[in-house]
């Protein structure tokens, strides 16, 4: 908290100057990026050099994930892999908007090696295998209502949101466009490429990275345990689809349906999923829609692991202000009280033997 | 060279599990990222939060930088800030296509701090201010024969570029396409905040970043030198612009004009301008349109040398061959011999003491 105020205080400009912004020094041993997954289209007709103009024959390499991986001296067993959600990159888990350590930096100092990934078709994945027309339609306040901070640019009470102009700024700045449609199997594909390449791991999710994370821990047995922030849905057995709820959001929380097999593939490794502040309980829906799609998307949580515990899986849904944290937005791994989270999200990992 | 081998050998599979692909260990005192630059627009009427359809009075935060940095202990009095070229992000400075360090970790392991930058409409800076259609045309082969490694899928005898079938594959998924149109003045925007961020500073263009390099050179005196790897074009005095040369590239190569008082701003620093091999030399143009790309920006090169110099200017231009570099491709940071261009751009550092 300090290290927010100070920076409030003495303005944006001293963030990246500042030669102590990590909690403390860490020294790598290795530290690279690479591509993982994706597939080749080619053209038809044959490959013409000489003519700048002809395309023939020519191929396009898209559809891969970016991934920027980070290694510890005395790196602890498990690295964690980080996907983020709609409309975001990378850059989720890196710096706060007010300018403070961010997922990554906090779990490469606590000695965890990090692979921080680029979704297939978007930020430094961009190239897609699908043509996409980005329509530049200002709607920063449709995100900020339906992240929970608040009504722009207004936040809620106590939430965990920093309050000054240029954090709210940086943080809109971290939207970036899909640069061709949003495709749950290709991202699937290319986190399963990303976890042959980390071996072994602990994948955690954000959001719209939910549904791809489950799909990539049914098929990678490299994937050891899932932590979940806020998904957007849950895979249930066949026939055991819940309907969706009814919702003021525009977004419907439907569950997936996989088979039964696939469904034990996943709940036979540990799984916690954790839920910020301002959600709403119960089955009617409210009028603030950017509460009520939480609302639906915690409501299909708690059926999920029902139908997971009843075929034995060990899964826990955290409602984080039950636990006594308030204030929690949709971006907990970037809000005030992130090192709080951290903490929580540790205490699980020792509790399950995982580090 | 035995990395590179070795990885050949051993399959990609190894690339991110060696724990020691850093020739050293680093130790960071900071890391971190942050959006420069940038605008705001808004649509018409007031934000109706209880309509999730409704995008009146909506704003969109665009056109920003995105900037990864890294401090070293200890490090050397200038950062460097890395800005890519076209089609590019700022992975084109990180792992190289075959797993080896790229610029971002060698200049790291030699303790300098790095900028590296996604400049705006480009990777994890996507969110722009204008809409833009993205075609998925496939286009490799373009690319690749532009960047004179060869004509895909060979190589041209003896350059710099790793054989194995992988290593091309992972350097065409570098290519990340505009989510907006390319606007130099944007850019160059940015970066002038950029530069406010880091403090002074080396500032190191590739290709298509060297326009936008020049002019934010030219509106900062946090710029204290300039290395441009094969820019695209160069700023001369109004009145001296010199005329397009003829080429069978689809790329003219155009000189910008400047007022004089801004080329006087950027030559007053110093500046050192790179170039590969494969270049013809020559005012004829040549059949191979890749090749005879880089003439045009060769020639334009040394008339503009020869106006700075007339003006008192500290510039050089270097082709590596005449310097006993040969093979050297489009991409010399992440050449097989990019150790050797790094200990090149450091001696000239040094010379300029400016480490």
């Amino acid at each position: 908290m300090k290290k927010f105020f100070l920076t409030a205080l003495l303005g944006a400009s001293l963030i990246a100057n500042s030669s102590f912004a990590m909690t403390k020094p860490v020294k790598l041993v290795d530290q690279g990026s690479f591509f993982a997954g994706g597939t080749v289209i080619q053209s038809d007709g044959n490959y013409n050099p000489t003519d700048p103009k002809d395309f023939s024959g020519q191929t396009l390499h898209g559809d891969h994930a970016y991934v920027f991986y980070q290694i510890p001296v005395k790196a602890k067993k498990y690295p964690l892999v980080f996907l983020h959600g709609s409309g975001q990159s990378g850059k989720t888990w890196e710096t706060t908007p007010d300018g403070r350590d961010g997922f990554q930096n906090i779990f490469l100092e606590r000695g965890y090696a990090t692979y921080i990934i680029d979704q297939p078709r978007r930020g430094r994945a961009g190239r897609s295998t699908l043509p996409e027309n980005i329509s530049a339609r200002p709607d920063d306040q449709l995100w900020y209502y339906n992240f929970r901070i608040g009504i722009y640019p207004d936040v809620y009470d106590g939430v965990n949101f920093p309050r000054d102009k240029s954090s709210a700024d940086q943080f809109l700045r971290q939207m970036t466009p899909n640069t061709g449609a949003f495709n749950q199997k290709i991202i699937a594909d290319a986190m399963v490429a990303v976890f042959e390449k980390s071996g072994e791991g602990i994948l955690i999710t954000h959001s719209a990275g939910g549904g791809p994370g489950w799909e990539t821990a049914i098929r990678s047995d490299k994937v050891k345990a899932v932590i979940s922030l806020e998904p957007g849905t849950f895979p249930f057995p066949e026939g055991e689809v819940p309907p969706a709820e009814e919702t003021t959001s525009p977004f419907p929380a439907r569950g997936q349906s996989v088979s039964r097999a696939d469904f034990l593939k996943l709940i036979k490794i540990p799984i916690v999923v954790y839920f910020g502040d301002n959600i709403p309980s119960g089955d009617k829906p409210v009028a603030n829609w950017g509460q009520d799609n939480w609302r639906v998307r915690l409501n299909l949580a708690l059926k999920w692991a029902q139908v997971a515990k009843k075929y034995g899986g060990d899964v826990e849904i955290v409602y984080l202000p039950d636990i006594g944290i308030t204030g929690s937005t949709h971006f907990m791994m970037s809000d005030l009280n992130n090192l709080e989270i951290a903490d929580v999200i540790e205490t699980w990992l020792k509790s399950k033997k995982l580090i």
